[in-house]
């Protein structure tokens, strides 16, 4: 069990300085290339681009009318009209024509009256020059058109292409060779046996080069094989101006890169104070930089992002765009370590008025926690963490505007929330909803915060046999509430589609061979499951798993059907999903608790318009396992 | 002559609401498009993406360490550490790799100590299933991972990646066919006869519509000719989605645009109240639709950014991205008509705490007004204009950031500044000269207004003979000024190389043959040529040509290149630069004036040490007709 465990733990800012200045030399290191004009936009460019002619190269008529010579109408008025003969004192120009000798003025089409197919009529004189660009108005030749280490944007082709320019000297892209490795990550065309993982990470950093305008250079996943991997680094350095090694960055056992590394360069800097992301190496190899990036996908993404990112505008002299930011509200104490930096993915939600920031899943695997990331909370290195209410800056990675016109939803979850939230976004792509699942209880606290508009519960009163209107009343004391009603759904206990434990109702949950997977506390499954096991006198120890919790349906009904639990509850849509066998416990009401300041907000009408049409009753019905009687009413709670 | 004068003057909101409620139907013309999954960054789904396979597809080790059974760990702590056996006990795990039965719990390579080769020790029990990613923890296959009409981004790769997705649902870039129009137009590689314009609008739309996610087709500029232009548009409407006719779209006797639309489909709207861009047409050929763009350049950037920009965002299920915006004072009064919306390129710099914008030529062909502008401002139709002083809303083109870090010059124009600037943006990426060319008098009054840093002067006191010292104390009376000294420079009187008019001095100028052309008024040039022609009592009235006025050295030196005027006066390297005769009149001193208050600017100070430069002095040298003995010393007045 050979491994390497001394990673440093420096600073992110440190890091980052004493990098930069070890690799100043590569800053230089672009060729600079001529390429065609009209290919030219985003490029930076290498040496200023002077203009090849004048434009226009000639003195142009700047209206439609008549070339005339000036001091031929000097008497003309209106009492004195003019008569002008074609051909011999004036010529029919349209705008951007030569005007040719002996004419010097132009008057404008509306200032003259025809006579007849050969003269024209005017009442007033021609000063010289009028309505005539000169030679060169707009450019001149020789002139600089933009200088050097300019990027070009569309509009500076109009001048480009006047100027008669045809080449640009611009600077090479930055090439990035992209070295994925892992034995157990595979290539999308490949088959996925348990144990492997589809490569994504390699993807994921081409589409951030290619958007940061270099050219990223992939290769297959290399196998945790010191000289395959050798070899490959080799290869890529040889191709690329910089390369980046995805994974063995780390402390395992396979963990070559930072050996090969030392090996055929340097390795500067081998762990930084950041989270995820912690493993980072940076290196040298040949004088071009080669980065190890972690290969869990957030922190790769955040990697990439601290140090490849700069260092991509860097080379290519573009100045990083700076990052859009806002301020909100956190709606909750976030815990964060001194030792690190901490980058802490939120949901952004206009609620009540204010800004509100609710922290995602932290997990450095949670890649879709990127994907629902409305932005970035960056947590100092010297800090605990961020108390709830406090006022912080998010990095955003969506639009403000569109953050502002999007429903919160938190709470329970349910294979419902995505359809509905589709059909919102494909009917008008104006309005968005954003759901995070929490459980029930989790929605209540939520929507007690100020995180979110509406709250999805399934909490059933174990005093009356009701669902979700006590809790409301317990939970909101005085403040005016309401609850839209959702659907009626069916709950039951989840097998393999053969049922090969032979489990027919709860107290086979007990049994020594049973793996039960649970649901985690505060969610409206577990309050069911624990009001139904005390119910029945169950003894909740005797039960394995009874304390593995999963946070969602779809990943209970996973755990069953890749046989690493034999049972789980959920709902009915979540077993059909997943082809499980479903002995049913009863029907629950899912519902939306939202306070009745709300209900008058355009998105949330629109909600409730949505949840209403006969579209959406249909995706249900395809479901399965939905009553939707009362779907869309609002009830208000006194 | 025929011509068609019949142009509306339809408000711009208006147009878009009639014109967009006319192509409804366009906006679903776009197909699906089935795409490679690692190609779908910046695309709009025109299905929801759904997970393939769970992420991950089995319970995973979290941590590099020990997978191990928990059950029998639990005994073991600080006074009883517990020895356990590889392939008995325990596995030795990476990250990423899978639990196999009838392992449950990860321990971390932290928490354990080596024995032997076989055997390791823990002191702390394991509780299930930790430091284990169950399936699915991050992505449950059958999980929606983005809905429709979402634009990919980066970072949702990952997603889409680990979910085993290989091809995803988009909708196909709208295709924008562009005809570019008129007898005087040629191509890039074509020769610039006198009298012919280099096309240069279809590039800088080409580089907008890819831009903004759109796949433009271009084809050779069509001539003023009814058949062809009819044919080229029937073509061009099968291929796109959408038509741009590029010219013709006035009322010259050339316009086909309007008849050949009407005839093969309809004229939605002809005639907008925009400045510049008023004869836009829009229209409809076989429910596409078809736009005729104004010819001057700058028109045809706004008619495009007013209504093809919308246009392709909305066919292409995109949301518009909202303008960046910035409130900045206007320096001067900004006169405008009650007939149209205009929209005024402006320059921006903070100078002295304020943001000023100072608007550039409103000349709808001057291409250089949108490389220089950093921003735009809208003048609403219903008002006069905008007094000095107001606060106003500028649409930027440029990064705030760049534009704090730009040293604002107004005033006389000099080859140098072009050098000078260029040289800036080369040595430090991050520091920007900006400079407008408004002649020496212009940059006082500017300076006086607060819209420059520096202004670049060369004013002869008639008095004393002096330069520039006098007019700074009498224009800014108790205010603390200086002057960053410059270059002498060498005035003359320019002609062709071989003079073929004789000309010798300046009373050869009053000769029935030669026609003179002078620099604008308050320029310094202008000054020196009244003041000399006065002191040689040569009545000016008798010059042909001395009311026309060029804004520049480089475009008095041009026309008298061009053959359209026989002499001027400039500087020695601007005729050196055309390569014409040259006639020294003397010396004069080019300096900047600068309130003493900016002195000390970060950016100010990098000017002065990039004028003293030793290679900015070799630059000067290239040019000829420069002493730089004083450059870049800073003289206080008193």
């Amino acid at each position: 069990m050979k491994r390497n465990i001394y990673l440093s733990n420096m600073d992110l800012e440190e890091a980052l300085k004493i990098y930069f200045n070890r690799i100043q030399s590569c800053m230089s290191s672009l060729k600079k290339q001529e390429i065609e004009a009209n290919r030219c936009v985003g490029r930076v460019t290498a040496e200023p681009v002077f203009a090849r002619c004048s434009s226009p190269n000639y003195n142009a008529a700047a209206m439609d009318g008549i070339a005339v010579i000036s001091k031929s109408t000097f008497n003309a008025n209106e009492h004195n009209p003019l008569i002008l003969e074609e051909g011999v004192d004036f010529e029919t120009v349209n705008t951007g024509y030569m005007i040719r000798d002996p004419y010097d003025a132009v008057i404008m089409i509306e200032d003259i009256v025809e006579i007849d197919e050969n003269h024209v009529q005017i009442i007033v004189p021609a000063s010289p020059w009028q309505h005539i660009r000169p030679i060169g108005e707009d450019i001149v030749a020789g002139e600089m058109i933009v200088p050097a280490n300019h990027k070009i944007r569309p509009w500076d082709l109009g001048s480009i292409f006047s100027a008669g320019v045809r080449q640009i000297s611009v600077y090479e892209k930055v090439k990035v060779g992209i070295i994925p490795t892992g034995t157990e990550i595979i290539e999308p065309h490949e088959t996925l046996e348990k144990g492997l993982i589809y490569e994504s990470n390699s993807r994921m950093f081409a589409g951030l080069v290619a958007e940061y305008g270099g050219e990223p250079y992939g290769c297959p996943p290399v196998k945790d094989d010191y000289h395959l991997l050798k070899k490959e680094i080799m290869k890529q350095v040889q191709k690329s101006h910089m390369v980046i090694v995805n994974a063995g960055s780390s402390a395992g056992s396979k963990d070559f890169t930072s050996t090969i590394i030392s090996e055929l360069g340097e390795v500067t800097v081998h762990g930084i104070a950041i989270k995820p992301g912690k493993p980072t190496i940076l290196g040298v190899i040949q004088e071009k930089p080669i980065i190890g990036i972690p290969g869990y996908p957030v922190s790769a993404y955040f990697t990439f992002e601290a140090f490849v990112k700069p260092l991509i505008f860097k080379m290519q002299k573009m100045k990083q765009p700076k990052e859009e930011t806002v301020t909100a509200i956190t709606s909750r104490r976030v815990v964060s370590s001194l030792k690190h930096q901490e980058y802490v993915r939120v949901k952004l939600g206009e609620v009540g008025g204010k800004l509100v920031a609710t922290p995602l899943n932290r997990g450095a695997g949670a890649t879709m926690s990127l994907v629902r990331a409305d932005g970035v909370l960056t947590i100092p290195r010297n800090s605990e963490g961020i108390e709830a209410g406090e006022s912080v800056e998010i990095k955003l990675l969506k639009d403000i505007y569109d953050i502002k016109k999007t429903i919160v939803s938190i709470g329970s979850h349910d294979l419902i929330l995505d359809i509905i939230g589709n059909q919102i976004q494909t009917e008008n792509p104006d309005i968005h909803l954003s759901s995070a699942h929490t459980g029930s209880m989790g929605g209540i606290m939520a929507l007690r915060r100020g995180e979110a508009h509406i709250a999805p519960i399934h909490l059933l009163d174990e005093d009356s046999g009701e669902y979700n209107i006590s809790y409301i009343k317990r939970y909101f004391g005085d403040k005016k509430m309401a609850l839209i009603k959702g659907v009626k759904r069916e709950q039951g206990i989840m097998t393999l589609q053969s049922n090969p434990k032979k489990i027919e109702n709860l107290s086979d949950f007990t049994k020594e061979d049973i793996r039960f997977v649970n649901r985690q506390k505060g969610s409206g499954t577990r309050i069911l499951t624990d009001y139904l096991m005390k119910k029945k006198s169950i003894n909740v120890e005797d039960i394995t798993g009874y304390e593995r919790e999963m946070m969602t349906h779809t990943s209970a009904a996973a755990s069953v059907e890749s046989g690493s639990a034999d049972v789980a509850i959920g709902i009915y849509s979540a077993a059909k999903h997943f082809g499980l066998n479903f002995i049913s416990i009863g029907f629950e009401s899912y519902d939306f608790a939202i306070p009745q300041e709300y209900l008058n907000l355009e998105i949330v009408q629109y909600f409730i318009s949505q949840l209403k049409s006969p579209i959406f009753k249909k995706e249900l019905e395809k479901l399965g396992g939905y009553q939707t009687e009362e779907i869309g009413e609002v009830v208000i709670i006194d």
